[in-house]
Order: C-alpha cells, then structure tokens, then sequence
C-alpha cells in the first residue's frame, strides 16, 4: 500500500524531503502543513530583500525558471498536498495522528500518518529586557517580520537603527540598512568582537574595521539594558550610553523550535533540540526531523552542535526524502562552513577557531597569511587574508577562515579546505593541496599552500610570530618601549615609519641584514615586520644565526596592519583604529 | 660541516628548494646554475605578457613587493649563489661533481657537490614537418620564446596566426593574439575537440561555441602537414586545406628534459622523465629532481601521470628543500587540478575525465548539471556547468570538470572536488560536500550537492540521461524521426520550438503531464527537454509510471543546448553550430 507521509513545516528542509521522497515513490500521499501562509522561500535571503537588491518577496519563493512555490505549484508539479495556515497542535504518537488546526476556520484538523516528518525549524532568541515589545523593534526570522521592517523602510520612518548582535544576521542587516538605505546603524555587541565565536579576534578587528569604514558603528563589549520609547522605539540603553534609534533589531541567536516533539515525549537534547540518529529518525523511529530544529554531529570536536543553516535544512531535507523511502541514506556531520558577505568584502570560516579548539580541548595553534588570490603578475589582484588553526602535536588542521574582497575567491580556498577536514588532514596534506593554478585564478605557491607552509615552520618553533591585535596592544599600549620594530622593508616603504616612531622603529633591508646585524639593537624585544610576513620570516632567520633570538615576526605584515586599522602614520579614517 | 649543495635550473622548482633549504639550514652554500640569463620568472604568465596583460617581462620575474628577482636578489637576500648562463655538461656522480660551461666565456666549470638538484624542466614538443623551422614558427616554453613572439606582434608584423594544438597553451595563445592584438587565429587540433584529454567532448563543445564566438576559428580532427614560406612562413597545410599565415604557435606539448640524467646512469620512466621515489629523490640518493622533468603518481590511477605545471614544481621544489636539510618531506602524488581561463570564461577540472577514467579501467559514467553559482534569487548571477564522473560498482567519485563566466566560482566547486578526490570520496560525501553558502556566493542546494544528487540518481537507473553532444548528433542527423523531444517547459519557452520542429517537438508541461500523459507520442523515443534537466527529471518519473519508459533527459536542457551552440531556432551567429 502506498505510504502517507506528513511532513509538518514548509520552508526549506520540508519541500526538500517531501519532493525526494515524491521522485522515489510517486504513488505515495505527502502532505506538507504550515502554519504560515508562506512557504518554501529563501530565508537566508532575507537581509538582500529589506536591502533591495532582492526588489520583490515573490522572488524568494520562485524556482530558479520562475515558478512560484506555492500550494498549487507544489500540488501540480510535485504532486505534494499543502495546506497553508495550518497548525499542527499535537502528536497521537500512538494513533499516528497530527492534530491541527486550521488558522483561518480555526476548524480542527486530522492528518494520519505513516511516516512523519518534523520541520519545525528555529525560533529567534529575545532579549528579555523593558520595551523589547515596542513597536519597531524586530527579529529577522521569517518573511512577515522582513516585510514589517520593509515597510518601515519604505514608508521612510527610519533614519536610525541599532542592531543587537554582530553575529551574521546583524552583519547582514547592518549591511541592508546601510547600503541602500542610508540609515545610520548602530552596532550593540556583548561579546569583545564582531562574529563572536565565529572568527578570531585578529580577523574580527579587520571586519570592524570594514564595518566602521562603511558608516557603521560598532559598540563592542557593550550589553543593552532597556529599548525606549512609548509605543514606537525612540532610543537604546547600553550599560555605557543611550543611543537615538527608531529601529531596532534583535539579531540575538536562534534556538530550535521543538515544543511539539517534546511535548509528544521524543527525545530532546540539552540544548533543547529533537534528537536524531544519523539517518535524521528521531526516538520514534517513524517520526523524522532535522533542518533548525537538529543538532549536527561537529566531525572535529566529536560534539553536537547548533548550526541553523539553510544548508544544511536543505541537505537534511534529502537525507529524509531518502529514508522515508527505504533508502538508508546517513548525514553524518558537520564541519561548520560559513560564509558572509560584508558590503565588498566576504568573510568566510570552517572548522575550528582558534579559541574554539582551546575550548574543545586541543593545544591549537594559528597561522596567519596575506597574499594575492592571483599570481602577482597578474594586472588584476586582490588580497586574501586568511588563517589556519592547527594541533600542535600532531600537526592536524583544525580550522580555517578568512577575509577578502574577492568573495569568491576566499571561498575557493575555504571551501576546499572545509571539505578534506573531515578526513583529518595535517599541516602537509594542506601544503600540498591541488589548489587549480593559473595565473589569472591562483598563484603557483598557492595562499593556502604558503598559510600550510607557515603553520608548518610555527609548530616547528621556526617561525615565532606575533598576531596584529597583539601588536596593536603592544605598540599602542605605551609599553612599547619595552620593543623595537625592525623594518626590513626597503627605505622608501620604511622611512615614514622610521621618522615617526625614531625611537622605536628601525629599518634595516632584509637582504642587508646579514652585513649589518651589528647594527640590529640588542636590548630589547624586536618585532620584524615587512609586507607580509615572509620577508620578516627570512630576516628571523639571519638573526638567528646571529644569536639574537628575542624577535618575533608580525603575520601578515604591514598589510595585516592596515586592515585591521592600526593607523600609525596618522592618515586619518582611512587607517583609523578607534574601537580596537 | 656545511653542506654545500648544487641545483641545475633555476625558474621555478630550483629557486623554490634552494629558499626553503637555506632557511632551514643557514650555513650552508646553494650554488643554482642555468643555461638562460632570465631566472626565477612565471613561465605560466608568459600568454599574458604576450597579450599585454603583463606589460614589461620584468613584471614576471619580480616579488609580491617589486623586487626582481636577479642573481643579485638571491644573493643577498636569500643567501644563494646564482649562476647563469651557466649549461651543466655532465654530471661526475662518484666525484660528485657537475661539469659547466659557461656560455659567454666558453670556459669550463666544475662545481662540487654534497647533494645535488635537477630542476631541468622540460622542452618543448615540434612538429617534424616541412617548414617547422622558418622564422615566425615558435613554440612558447621560456621568456626568451615570448619576447621573440611579441616583438613580432609589437613590429604589427602579424595579421593570421596559426595556433597548432588546442591544449591549454594553445588556448591560451589563441586568446592572447586575438583579444588585444586583433590577429585573425586559427587553431587547429589533431583530436576532434579542444582540449583533449582534459575535458570531455560536451564541456569541449562548449569551450569551442566560446571560442567561436571570440572570432577564433577551431578546425578540429585536422593534421597539420607543413609550413609554407621562405624564410618567413605564408601558410599552413592541413590534410584538407591551406590556410594562410604570418605566424605560426606550435603548442603541441612538452617532453621531461631528462639528458643528463639518462647520460649520468640516473633511472628514467618509460616516458622520459627521471624516476624519483615520494621524496623527490632519484636512484642516486644524493641527487633530487623534481617539477617539469619528472612523473607523478595519480593518486586515482595508480599511475604515473606527465603534468608540467608550475604550481607542482613549487611544491616539490619546498619538498625537496626540506629533504636536503633532512626532514622527511614527501610528495605523495597528484590527482590533477586544472584551470584555464577563456576569454571571459573559465574551465576547470580535476581527477579524471569520462573517457580518461574509461581508458583507465574504470566502469565510468557522468553526470552533468547547470545550476547558478549563487541563490538564483541573487540580482548577479552566472551559470556553471559541471560534470561529474563516477565509477557505477562503486560509486566512487573520479572526477569533475566545469566551464562557467564565473571563474573563481567554478574553481570553488573544483577545489573542493579535487581535495577529497585522493580520500576516495563517494557520490554521498559529494552530495553533503559543505561549501559554504550564503545567497551572494553559493546556492542552499548548491551546484557541487545538486551534481552528486544527479549522479546518485543515474546510478540507481532512476534518471535516464542524455548527454548535448548526443542529442546534437541525433536531432542534427536527420535521424531524429526516430526520436521525438517532449518539452516539460510553459509554453511561452516551447512555442518557437514547436512552431519550428512541429513534427518531432512536443510541448506539454512538467506540471500538466500527470493529468494529460494520453497526450504523451507513444511510438518513439522521447527526448524529456527542460531549461537544465531538473523538470525534465521529474517528467520522467512521471511518465514511468505512466509505463511510458522509452525515454530519456537531456542533462543541462536548453541551457546546455545554447551553450553547446546548437542552433535550433536559426538564431544566427550567437547560436551559431558550426564546428560540431
């Protein structure tokens, strides 16, 4: 007898397992319910819709050859029954029955099942703070909260917003609000640095750094208190200021959204989500789940995590599809693979960071790389900015992020790395990466390659380096008479440094180090710094030989500096450093 | 003591080792001789100094910071003594001894060695036909090849050039003489489609439409005869025609430039090349050689692959660095990563192709998808198109090939293919592939997930496919009344299909057929058409169960059909099939 499937959610993992199981077994019944009356849309492109770049909502829920998902498409072209404004109130695990109700009749409604699938997705985290029910103040979690924001933009009631969280949600509207929209945005993050937990804080200073470039302001380490305002929001209150704002999102973290599971008595996680095996079957072996309302098994840290990724609903939504099937298909983890786009710029991170791998208990150690995403030659040239996280013991890497202008391109070189991490590369198997090289994509040492190279010669206690936010606390601190810089960059690149910091910046050209490291001052710690990093790194090396072993190499170099706004020569907001 | 080591070649690996060993062993002397004046330089970026991409040849001998890198350069800065215009004669390996000529003295040298490096590179394949040595017939395999060539185009001495072999010089030659030189190109390649052996004949097809469409003219399964010319050339014979030609590139491959090994007693491959274990290390054990001069183990066949590529000599060129030093560095082999850039597209592709794989033992079979590179509700948007091959048994991924306008995009999706493909992934470590999305820079399902799903679904027989090249034979034979197109599209797509082709192109849509599948042409094979194979997919399901099984779907649909350049609706040149 054919199957009867209900599938309870509609958005990304539901359609994905209700059409693959369909494909499979054509003559069986899928009824796909939501409690909403829009279904199946790109939720993660959200932001680009209040934006504008996305003009209408209707193109969030096509298919790529136009098609509107909806009840009818899903009817005619899948063959999958849907019923929209339908929600589900309870399981009868026993009589296999979902219990809804029909929110326009409010009629309560039946379904019988054979299999049942739960993709109840995430709920968006609230801040429990006085006026977080005002008017104006929003989550970014389905398309009514997007096109409520929208409508605010477009009615032009806005001229200031503040954002609670920097992690990508608040990037991503801080960016929408910016761009086109010309609204001030405010920034308000608890944690030290943007995409907190995410990225490391040498990279998050220079995403800061873009932010502020860009008209944002970004207040770390600062909590809100209270939203003000009498019906509409008026202002925000942090534990350090009041800030005007007449707009605020909360962009505070998601949690799974598993109150029927639970309520039904399956499995939930400590963290609150539905539990699964690896064939995404919950504790009742016909009642699958998985999208926002699963953990994913981490294949480094060997622990469950919450990763609430389009993705993944989308990956899962097949894995189910299969199974419902008979096909024994697994998922069998994540690495964690991120991306995001901040105004030009495009940051991007898998695996671990490297206070991530401390966390879960490795002896990590990073390795930092700025190099062109061409072959130098080449006329057009970007740079990436990239760092790899590796064990110190047994040289496996652990992670990688990065930051480019070239989106792509950093994707390139952190989607390759995220999908060997799995197979528990070393450092050796990353130097030796079949990075595709011609001059126009790649250099022949390609950048992950050299960031390999680099991590190599730090375990091998090499290359003792230095990161650029230490750096910035070392030279900025006033303490840095207790360090000099050596400069082995030629004359004209260095003199600017020289004459500003004469007592504390030296230049002596790394190819004429070996005949003047008499030269090389003696009493203090020295920080080699050139272009990059690579230059410093040979410079290191000769004063080895010479004895003088109290230098560190600055990663990334000069370039690093700049990115991460360290404004030494007093150029203005172009290097300006406020907020590190 | 110190050791005192001597390489022999200093473009690219010999360079590369003689830095890495130095600084892991300061002390010691590098003496790195060459027979050229010109070292260290990009000898990948020569197509694009031609072109003027790369206006001054010095641009491929610097660093990332400007410096040139001259005997002067390596000198001081990396500690290595150069040698050029320098031709090693002949080894003395009981004396441990390299016997020199210096070319511009004539006087002979002999340098003593502890361990020696062979960086010799390779050379050049020519033509042994009639006219191969007149003037303005050159190969391109070293600056002193490259300035010849643009001093030609500089002198507006070139209005027709013939490009002989359409490999990835070839290609890239074509596109340099025509794109800011103007000069009418012709390429004429032996094998029946462009570049052969690295690509199969749909994406080859689509390469050739590209090339086509930039005024370069492909004559494919033709051999060149002779050269025609006195003194200078005037012409090109083929087996079927003359063409005239002011210049003529013959990029006809590269052999390992082996002699002194072989005349050394040093253990050469079957194909030339100097055998070397996982070290990098010939049968002399005191004597290394790696890059253009040796093989490399395919980590897929097993076998020893020849693949003269720059990035690869830079690797073994940092690998056999640190082995002279003694760290047990080992080069475990290559799965092949390619990418070229054509006009303003680019192709790419690792491990092995469907005909490679086939030749290789394997039971291969491919699928091929086209799918945006980002969210297709994205303002920007380009296509890539991918091919996977598979081997049936074992559902082994063997390789992966792509062409699309995005070219980091595609070398996203290639990377990361070519990463795991020595882990001897399966089409479900494909299909969960974690590349990062967010909608600027991949898809939710992304094209990497949706190729392996295709693939799984061929596999298990559940999708019948198609490939462009097949259907262009079959729909152009004149046999076609054999076969008849069902086109799942809305009409407003099929209608000039219809219109044109009433007789053999049916139009009912994927999201009709289930209730009009009486319609459906009984009598004869159908041909399932889409705009990129997807709807086609589920029209077949649909008519399986309909019992109507004679059918297949054509992978990529009409996207691959217009970028194939199968003209059906008379287009014009854009559409234009010439060539297939």
């Amino acid at each position: 007898m054919p199957k009867n499937v209900v599938i309870i959610g509609a958005v990304a993992l539901g359609p994905k397992a209700a059409c693959r199981f369909k494909r499979l077994e054509p003559d069986a019944q899928v009824t796909m319910i939501d409690a909403d009356s829009l279904i199946s849309y790109g939720g993660c492109g959200i932001p680009y819709f209040i934006s504008g770049d996305v003009s209408d909502a209707k193109e969030l829920m096509t298919t790529s050859f136009h098609m509107v998902r909806d009840a009818k498409f899903f009817q005619g072209a899948k063959g999958v029954n849907v019923m929209t404004r339908t929600k589900a109130l309870s399981l009868d695990r026993p009589g296999k029955r979902v219990i809804c109700r029909n929110l326009d009749t409010e009629a309560q409604v039946e379904l019988t099942y054979d299999k049942l699938v739960l993709a109840t997705g995430s709920r968006p985290n609230r801040l429990n703070i006085p006026g977080a029910d005002l008017e104006n103040v929003f989550v970014v979690a389905n398309m009514g909260h997007a096109e409520a924001i929208k409508s605010q933009l477009t009615a032009g009631a806005v001229a200031k917003a503040v954002v609670i969280g920097a992690g990508f949600i608040g990037l991503e509207m801080a960016e929408a609000l910016t761009d086109l929209w010309g609204i001030e945005v405010t920034i308000i993050e608890f944690m030290d640095h943007v995409l907190p937990g995410l990225i490391d804080p040498n990279l998050a200073g220079m995403v800061q750094k873009k932010l502020q470039d860009e008209g944002v302001t970004c207040l770390l380490g600062e909590r809100v208190q209270a939203i003000e305002g009498q019906g509409r929001v008026t202002g925000v209150v942090t534990d350090k200021r009041n800030i005007e704002a007449d707009l605020v999102i909360m962009a505070v973290g998601a949690r799974p959204n598993s109150d029927l599971a639970r309520e039904a008595g399956l499995a939930i996680t400590p963290c609150g989500a539905i539990e699964v095996n690896s064939h995404l079957q919950t504790s009742d072996p016909d009642i699958y789940a998985g999208g926002d309302c699963v953990e994913n098994l981490h294949l480094i840290t060997g622990k469950q995590i919450y990763l609430p990724l389009g993705s993944l609903a989308n990956r899962h939504g097949r894995v189910i599809g299969s199974n419902l099937a008979g096909l024994p298909a697994t998922f069998d983890g994540v690495v964690g693979n991120l991306i995001i786009k901040v105004f030009d710029h495009a940051v991007a991170g898998a695996g671990l960071t490297l206070s991530r791998a401390r966390a879960a208990g490795f002896d990590a150690v990073s390795a930092f790389v700025v190099q062109g995403d061409r072959a130098h030659f080449y006329p057009e040239m970007e740079f990436i900015y990239l760092e790899l996280v590796v064990d110190r013991a047994t040289a496996r890497v652990l992670g990688i992020q990065g930051l480019s202008s070239n989106g792509q391109g950093l994707a390139a070189r952190v989607d390759a790395v995220a999908a060997v991490l799995k197979y528990q590369p070393t450092i050796a198997d990353i130097s030796n990466l079949e990075v595709a090289y011609s001059p126009p994509f790649a250099s022949a040492m390609d950048i992950i390659n050299a960031l390999a190279n680099a991590a190599e010669n730090i375990l091998a206690g090499r290359n003792r380096v230095i990161e650029v936010d230490e750096f910035d606390r070392l030279f900025s601190s006033g303490q840095s008479g207790e360090a000099v810089v050596l400069d082995v960059r030629g004359w004209g690149n260095a003199e600017p440094y020289v004459k500003k910091y004469p007592d504390r910046w030296v230049n002596i050209p790394q190819e004429q180090l070996s005949t003047r490291v008499n030269e090389v001052p003696r009493d203090k710690r020295l920080v080699l710094v050139c272009n990059s990093g690579a230059r410093s790194y040979e410079a290191q090396i000769t004063l080895n030989e010479a004895g003088l072993t109290n230098t560190c190499n600055l990663q990334g170099g000069v370039a690093a500096i700049k990115k991460w706004g360290l404004d030494l020569l007093g150029e203005g907001p172009e290097g300006d450093s406020s907020g590190h």
